[in-house]
């Protein structure tokens, strides 16, 4: 049973990407509207295709040399490793981790392009459908979302379970022990890929919109998205670049990296199953995979099914039901799935309680985990809360204190999130280590660090429909530019504005789920380093060396590790900062840009002359991409010159400490970016009043104060924020891939 | 010889005290000008008595009961963890260090109301001393100033001294190895008085500063310290409770802190030593005093003599004579102290060379670090350099983009922080475990540790000098209000302004030195948390408890650790929340009254009504009282939480990571403030120019945009970034003494 289980990874993987090619058929079948609209959205498209072409061109080129290099280095410091050891040695380490990591890229970066592909596709249909009707609308939107979603996590589920199975049937001297160690470089591939498709899409999406709000709406004084703005389709583009497929490779890097890390957990449980006996062993390695694959089965049902509600409805609630269909099976699955695979023979745990019972409540507290960070997000960036009240309330005294309320307010939300992930994590450890896995040999017990995988897993089973929320963002966004840009009529446009605002709630959620998910994997991957680097040792100590122990504990009282900390811990200051400061180059050479053709072409202003749109969208792209590559070298290098200077243990302290840096951080960026973004918001509809009840809305001095307030939490929010997440699984999967490096 | 040493601890300290009174004596016995500046003079100084008054009757009230609740708590729990070991449970220990918490609170306390006392009575005499003269202005501020500086080394110094004296004379079975731990009840007590008085004064000041100038300057148009604002008097008189009266707190702090986790260190030294049977071992323990004593002596040659220049002078070179005076009598003190009392014999250290040399290397590295944040503080707040320049440039297209460019910079201060405390702790450490200190029984090199903390000391060799510079900031800021408000003639106003200038550049300096001395002391302390820790577990296993094993790593792969690092790295951000946010309702509360002011009382805008300054004074008076108690609990509460929830070694990890995130998180608000402090006035001075050469100078769109990016700076440089200092030394100090709470 728990064998034939395995196969549903697979079959589960093939049957969602059939059914993200049935979605993408239907959504391009459907009514693209006027010739207007039809106008507007092949620019968008024809600007997002020639950004994601020239960026992918270039990140797959950096990809290569990245492989060669890690393969070569690789090949000469791991075989050297464990040169006397058969078990592995006979196995081409290098080219199998060089080979995992170009096909981890190759998988992310073909989601990345096929989601954004069909994503600049559904924006014109989704406005196209407003026409009409408010749910056809919502479902174009969301079919075209969801093909990102499916893609996403069904390419990853494909790409370890084919190269751990791959490796296998290759080499006959890989145990199922060692094999999932040799997929890490899977997660690095797309860690790197993910690193640079989110700093360029980021980099341009806010770049352009900051650029183009600053001259078009602060100096012209014409609305957002006024086709007179030459600056206004880069904005679109961006929005594209960014949001969808930046989050796209985020969250495919997250999926993929902590089902490595799971698995490799796994292998310390397989070999206590192994040890006393118990059936299927190997199903504890396997449980990770299986547990997701549960997890796009239910999200396609939901698609499929519950995506409906009636023209009257906020359309958040039809979204909600589909959340709640997925995370309700999901619960089904998860249960279903641990009962089969974490059989324990006659062994009980506490209270004799079966052990997967006990994985099942770690499971649990998972998904708990990931709707409790749904409500937090909307509390503090939603307009009816008391953050973003007092935001909106600082601004009647001007921008300063606008500003200070609102990096306060970023400040406070990491107060909750890290109480909520901590209780997570020590009750998910706590569940484990009631299931009794105890190793007889060493007397460890490994349930509770293994209770912290299956949360994460339990977590990330809603990863597809999470992500198909997110993309609904970005293109109910563009519906609306594209509505507003061809002069639709006011009930379609009224439909789009309805359709933005739950977008941006939905962006804001997704980035509160993407946060929790990686601290919790943070653990994960942490532990997997540990493991990863004892399996060296112990090679070491095999082949005789002197004077080597395996690494039982990470001392902070060591100077290395306190130092590597203190690195980290900088590090994703540097990183934001350098991410910032791109969007603001960028953004200059965009001002300067529109400014011109706003100056050189004076028809502009009364349509009698049409700007260059091509070439805003052409510096935009350039500027962009030359902007990524600062951050993303840092990014990149800092933990391996900290690994070669500092060694292996100040490396995992490096990781532990950086990633309780970047979380926090991202958290203050993401948070306060959507509550300055939402405060704004809040006075445009109208919710402010002065002492004498008179409303403060647009136009007001107030409302100026909240603009300031939102163009600065734009590049928080939407570049610095999530490349930081990239950042904090980057440096895990590095450091998992590099750990030979830093062993002497 | 070392013996002898020793006794210049008394002494020296006496000798300041006497010095600081001469001075004053002096500083007052000077001229206070014409009575329209003594008019002034009187208000800002009746206004300041009166805070000063209240908040330290309400932190003496504090003080009081938290030492009747540590001497309870401790009495009950530490007797009970050495109950069997007679040696300790002979002393009182919860009286002993209930008493030295109140000593410590008291000195701090009686430091800061003498130094502001005198410095709020420097301020008229700077104003009316540069009518004269500019030398005699810096002179008598300097003399001010110095006064803070001298009272608060020689006081720490004192105190800690005379406790561990009494307590040795007192109870013959302390041996000299227990009694530094029975006196870090003397630093809780200086932190805990340090809290309040910071989170206090920095509220009080720059409430006043935003909230006057908000009114005053953008609504009215009004100059700032013009007599016609209500706020003004406030205002200035924030500049000393705040600036003047909270950093003498913080260093008072960190001065008693370093010197007890120095002494601490010692220990282990000591019992070497003494094994090895080397003269004089307890010269390991008075080590870290004898230094101090000697910095004291040198500041003291310094401030008498060397502060003197021509009038055409920078003002800055003759205080920086003084420095570099200062530092270099400390390098011969430290030789000689390292000389006589580090004799180990015959044994020598690595290359056979003396293990004083290896130790003398190491407090060179403390005074160059010191000296490297001096440049590094400069760097990225004066006016000529990039960070600046690049931030006034934002300015030209608004308020955003002069936030984002200042967010990028303050961010991006960090990363040669970090390197830079990274590289002396690597240095003193490595040149300390040279020095050869090895302990026979268990084969520890103890010398690596006490090389950071010689390191520490010799960067605290300077700071009575440091501080002296400092309190010179408030005093000469205070002048020039003084000279504005009495409308003085233009060559007074001249010469303030001029001093002024190099005040905000000396505040900016110690900020940077009191982070860089924060660091080091973290390592320090958190070593001493450690040993603490073992000598509780140590007497347990004497006394034959059993499953009791020593604290000899810190392991972050334990998820009670990592959960403590999580909440120790929010706990910086929320507290800066919390400071901030006080800061605007603060504001707010005087915005109002000040407003009320111009509306009902029309004859103040031209002179014909006086306003209410006094009522203003009381109103951020007891606002900023009431406003400062809850992050002052928060910071106590959250590592007394953490230790009784998740233990001892969760504890370690807390202190180490809080460190980390509190000096970066104060490093990226300090800096980022000053940053945008001199962007504006770079554009004042005339030094931003347009696309056409036009200078953009004070009434422009850019320097409108510079003024928000000033006031968003303020609360973060002068209220949360200085509290945070405070913050990382009180979680040292308050898990030092409660140690024995944590362990069941």
């Amino acid at each position: 049973m728990a064998q034939t289980l395995q196969l549903l990874v697979p079959i589960a993987g093939i049957v969602a990407i059939l059914f993200a090619l049935y979605l993408a058929r239907d959504v391009l079948s459907r009514d693209k509207g006027p010739q207007a609209m039809q106008d507007v959205g092949d620019i968008i498209r024809e600007g997002a295709d020639a950004f994601v072409k020239r960026q992918y061109t270039t990140i797959a080129v950096l990809a290569v040399v990245a492989a060669v290099v890690i393969g070569i280095v690789i090949a000469l410091v791991e075989n050297e490793a464990v040169a006397d050891v058969p078990k592995l040695a006979g196995a081409p380490i290098g080219a199998l981790t060089a080979f995992a990591f170009l096909v981890g890229a190759a998988c992310s970066m073909a989601s990345g392009i096929i989601g954004m592909t069909i994503s600049v596709r559904s924006n014109v249909r989704t406005a196209a459908a407003a026409r009409r009707s408010l749910v056809e609308a919502v479902q174009v939107a969301m079919r075209g979302g969801a093909v990102s979603g499916f893609l996403v996590v069904a390419l990853s589920l494909l790409g370890v379970w084919g190269i751990f199975t791959l490796y296998q049937a290759l080499f006959s001297d890989i145990g199922i022990e060692q094999a999932p160690f040799l997929i890490v470089g899977f997660g690095f591939g797309a860690s790197f890929v993910a690193l640079f498709a989110q700093l360029g899409g980021g980099i341009y999406t806010k770049a352009a919109d900051v650029g183009s709000d600053l001259v078009g709406k602060v100096e012209k004084g014409i609305p957002e998205d006024d086709p007179r703005n030459a600056g206004v389709i880069a904005d679109l583009v961006g929005d594209n670049v960014g949001d969808c497929a930046g989050r796209g490779a985020d969250l495919f890097e997250s999926t993929a990296a902590e089902n490595i890390g799971a698995m490799i957990l796994g292998v310390a449980v397989y070999k206590i199953a192994s040890d006393a006996g118990w059936a299927n062993p190997e199903a504890w390695i396997f449980f990770p995979l299986v547990v997701r694959a549960f997890g796009l089965l239910a999200t396609i049902v939901a698609v499929a099914f519950f995506i409906r509600g009636k023209e009257d409805e906020d359309p958040m609630n039809i979204l909600n039901r589909g959340y709640w269909v997925t995370a309700g099976l999901s619960v089904v699955g998860l249960g279903f799935t641990t009962y089969v695979m974490m059989q324990t023979g006659t062994a009980t745990g506490a209270n004799g309680m079966p052990a997967w019972l006990w994985f099942f409540f770690a499971g649990i507290v998972g998904l708990l985990t990931s709707v409790a960070f749904v409500y937090i997000t909307q509390f503090y960036t939603a307009g009816g809360f008391r953050p973003v009240r007092e935001i909106a309330e600082a601004s009647k005294t001007g921008p300063a204190t606008n500003i200070i309320s609102g990096t306060a307010v970023g400040y406070e939300t990491t107060a909750v999130t890290a109480i909520t992930i901590g209780i997570a994590l020590i009750a998910s450890h706590w569940l484990g280590e009631q299931a009794g896995l105890v190793n007889t040999k060493t007397g460890a017990n490994v349930g509770g660090i293994f209770g912290t995988a299956v949360a994460t897993m339990g977590m990330l089973m809603t990863t597809a429909y999470i992500l198909a929320m997110d993309t609904f963002g970005p293109i109910t966004d563009n519906a609306g530019g594209v509505a507003e840009f061809s002069r639709a009529e006011a009930g379609a446009r009224e439909i789009t504005d309805r359709l933005d605002a739950v977008g941006n709630t939905t962006k804001a959620l997704t980035k509160g789920y993407a946060i929790a998910s990686a601290s919790l994997a943070a653990f994960l991957l942490f532990s997997a380093y540990i493991d990863k680097v004892n399996l060296i040792l112990g090679n070491q100590i095999e082949a005789g060396k002197q004077g080597v122990k395996l690494l039982t504990s990470v001392n902070l009282a060591n100077v290395n590790v306190f130092v590597a900390a203190l690195i980290a811990a900088m590090l994703v200051y540097f990183f934001s900062s350098l991410a910032i400061r791109a969007v603001g180059t960028t953004a200059q050479a965009i001002i300067v840009e529109v400014r011109r053709q706003f100056r050189e072409m004076p028809g502009i202003m009364d349509y009698t002359q049409k700007p260059d749109y091509a070439r805003v969208v052409d510096i935009t792209t350039r500027a962009a991409l030359r902007e990524m590559v600062a951050p993303g070298i840092v990014a990149v290098a800092a933990p391996i010159i900290v690994g070669l200077l500092l060694g292996y243990e100040a490396v995992a302290g490096f990781l532990m400490v950086g990633t309780i840096a970047g979380v926090l951080l991202a958290t203050v960026l993401n948070n306060g970016g959507g509550a300055w973004d939402n405060a704004k918001k809040y006075i445009e509809s109208g919710n402010l009043k002065d002492e004498n009840g008179n409303v403060l809305g647009k136009g007001s001095d107030a409302h100026a104060a909240a603009v300031v307030g939102d163009t600065v939490g734009d590049p928080f929010k939407d570049t610095a924020g999530p490349s930081l997440h990239v950042l904090v699984k980057l440096i895990a999967t590095i450091t998992l891939v590099l750990a030979p490096l830093f062993i002497r």
